[in-house]
């Protein structure tokens, strides 16, 4: 078939490990240090928050890490998940490139979350854990965790960003309907939570406020541990089974993508897409460009310092190398929710500070723009997030034709928007609006810096 | 693999053809009668209303009828759909039955009405129709509709009814991405319309008014013509699609199905994945039972009359002989908007009459309550509507635990629960209340019947 437009693998080629990025880089990641002695943490200081076998993923070398039997098992249900050759956005757009796209939308969850909540689970489950603690923001990655935990019988907490748990109750009801216990952050359960109220008892919350909570609870039961959603290694390594699957696609598509798109907030997803291409790129490959979006409200990547930063509010995690607004900044409101976060994953940092990234940020309308234009052409309506990699992967398309370059973009629509809809009807009706970050609020964030920042 | 969960088509064996359960049931169907003369209508009646093709489909008693190639070029963006064996259910509940599920959660608007939405769009623009009106209840219907349009360039204007437009502005939002009209039902812009909020202008609105208004509205241009997503033959042949991969599916993991369930509003999914296997049964092949789950608010199948009747409240349609609850019956209100329909399916109902479907109604929270049971298990969160078919699965395999049967059971998972979360806070918070249908109501809408409904 000449117009093919959908590229499955067989269940077979469902990939039996995942990449590891850190095996191909140039130079090794900065390490993490212990907040109180400045020195560097070994596996053993963790041990209180993760299970052993996602800490030694967190740090391991290899270049392939074996996805445990009973991970892929659950895989299976929604992997490998399709690659599309978008023919009709092409035909929109009138360019000459062709455009792909890989599209997590079809998990159960209806997003990339769950490629890392499935091994989390089941990592935690084998260690014999009881209770997992998270945070989520607009609930893609709770509701993911709250799904896994189900499935291997361990129960999910998560501490939810207020101002979504009040704003967005679909999401929460999800998890719930999946067993999991959801409490609006900042609550009074934690210390953390009662020092931000008791300073402000309408706090609407933050990421960061959301894992300081997560991590005090996890730290304080032998039985319970933590888990995070993006922004580790070992996220981002779960996340590369949606990029292995691609790159096989892409081999029976019968061409390499010029240039890959994926939309970061933590950076896992990017990560997730970009990575097995840009370790085939290093191992001599190909000239693959890499493209990470982000919102402009919160652009971590493109204005954030390349700096030793902690990961949540109250300062209970150790201290990563990354770029970073600052772990007090508060971004302005926009839909984006699963792109908030102050920082980026250390390794997409690193990727950044080694040349092999371009970083670009983008307002929120031009983005819903480019949903709608996609959803107009392709049937799928995107997720808030995913449409900012819609609208690179749109500009890059607009670029070729502008060039008259045939080329190939890549780009990751890591979930749908069915739970995103208010976020349209505002856009439709006209209410949004094109924020900026506070330019004081941030220098005042990364004047917060820890003293050993650099 | 001896665990295999997923059986996944090759797009090459997707259905070339769907099946038509006319050709192969010992009766014809009762003819379709003019309201005016009660004389039996030809193709030449309908076609103010539907394009000439879909009423060669409407009528046509091949058993195979071709689906068009650019059908079937937009059915591959996500058919063939997945078949689960539900194993983690089946261990949940502890039964020696195998349960398989059928998955069209899995398109772009989450359930299987884009099966014939596609079609329906595809022969509008062949046959150089500018226009299509419908309604709406909940929105599947009218999402999926829209989402077709836009991929083939055809405007889509929906008549949603107007207590759905209210409180589920999601759906609407998603079709108003698509590009599409929606407007709220009973409205000003049609005589049925006004006629009704002349009498009650706070009328919170019916599918059968709903049906009204895109009815007159079609029939007033000869640009624009009708689209109806359920109860029609070539709705529910569209749909045989599902069955047919499905019976591909079971053949795949080398057992049959002992038992069929598929929920039902308006047939149409019921029959999609019940039909080509009955059809198989009628031509000798198998012993397998059907089964029908209907609201017990709205249960027209187990409660209703097989008469004649129109489809539409202002009585513009023909007159078809199905089960119905009258058409002027309003039902109480329930969560699983997409069975909010007076009637059944002319050929479902008939199939019921020859004996060869059981029909069952259950009220709504042991529908919610086999949905959660069913996404702990499986992860995935079904529809309302879709409830009502996993919990007739549920109860069936619960049976065979009960007789220590290893039966097979095969039911339709039309779509996902996503746009439904609010029906899941509900029942979450213990506020859903299990409404029968008021007596003297149905007794008032049969009485209502026309004279020739015998």
């Amino acid at each position: 078939m000449s117009d093919q437009v959908k590229y499955l693998l067989d269940e077979s080629r469902l990939p039996k490990a995942w990449y590891n990025i850190a095996a191909d880089l140039p130079k090794p990641l900065p390490a993490v240090l212990h907040p109180g002695t400045g020195k560097p943490i070994g596996p053993a200081d963790l041990e209180p928050l993760f299970p052993m076998e996602l800490i030694l993923q967190e740090v391991t070398q290899e270049r392939e890490v074996p996805i445990p039997e009973p991970v892929r098992e659950v895989y299976r249900q929604w992997r490998p998940s399709p690659l599309f050759r978008a023919r009709r956005l092409e035909k929109a757009l009138d360019t000459p490139a062709h455009i792909y796209y890989k599209y997590e939308g079809v998990s159960p969850a209806g997003s990339h979350k769950p490629n890392t909540a499935v091994p989390q689970a089941f990592e935690s489950k084998r260690a014999g854990v009881r209770r997992i603690v998270t945070e989520t923001g607009a609930g893609q990655w709770g509701s993911s965790l709250a799904m896994a935990g189900s499935l291997f019988g361990v129960e999910i907490e998560v501490f939810m960003v207020r101002c979504s748990y009040n704003q967005k109750p679909y999401r929460r009801a999800l998890m719930e309907a999946y067993g999991a216990r959801c409490v609006a952050s900042p609550s009074m359960e934690t210390n953390s939570g009662r020092t931000i109220l008791a300073h402000r008892d309408d706090h609407p919350g933050s990421l960061g406020i959301a894992i300081s909570e997560a991590v005090e609870v996890a730290a304080q039961s032998a039985d319970t541990k933590y888990a995070l959603g993006s922004v580790l290694n070992h996220v981002l390594l779960h996340q590369t089974v949606l990029g292995l699957e691609a790159m096989e696609q892409m081999e029976m598509a019968g061409e390499g993508p010029d240039v890959i798109v994926g939309c970061t907030g933590g950076g896992s997803n990017f990560a997730g897409i970009a990575f097995p291409f840009l370790g085939a790129k290093l191992r001599g490959g190909s000239n693959v460009r890499l493209i990470a979006v982000e919102p402009a409200a919160c652009p971590s990547l493109t204005r954030g310092r390349y700096a030793y930063d902690f990961g949540d509010t109250a300062h209970l995690t150790p201290l990563v190398k990354m770029h970073t607004l600052g772990s007090t900044f508060t971004p302005p409101g926009f839909h984006a929710g699963g792109l908030r976060y102050h920082g980026m994953a250390p390794m997409v940092s690193h990727v950044a500070q080694l040349g092999l990234l371009e970083a670009r940020s983008y307002h929120q309308i031009g983005c819903f723009q480019a949903g709608i234009t996609f959803a107009k052409a392709e049937g799928i309506i995107p997720a808030p997030e995913a449409n900012h990699a819609v609208k690179g992967a749109i500009d890059e398309a607009l670029r070729c034709k502008e060039e008259g370059r045939s080329e190939v973009i890549l780009f990751n629509l890591c979930g749908h928007g069915h739970f995103d809809m208010q976020a349209y009807i505002d856009y439709q009706a006209g209410k949004l609006v094109d924020q900026d970050y506070d330019e004081a609020e941030l220098a005042m964030a990364l004047a917060g810096l820890p003293s050993m920042a650099d």
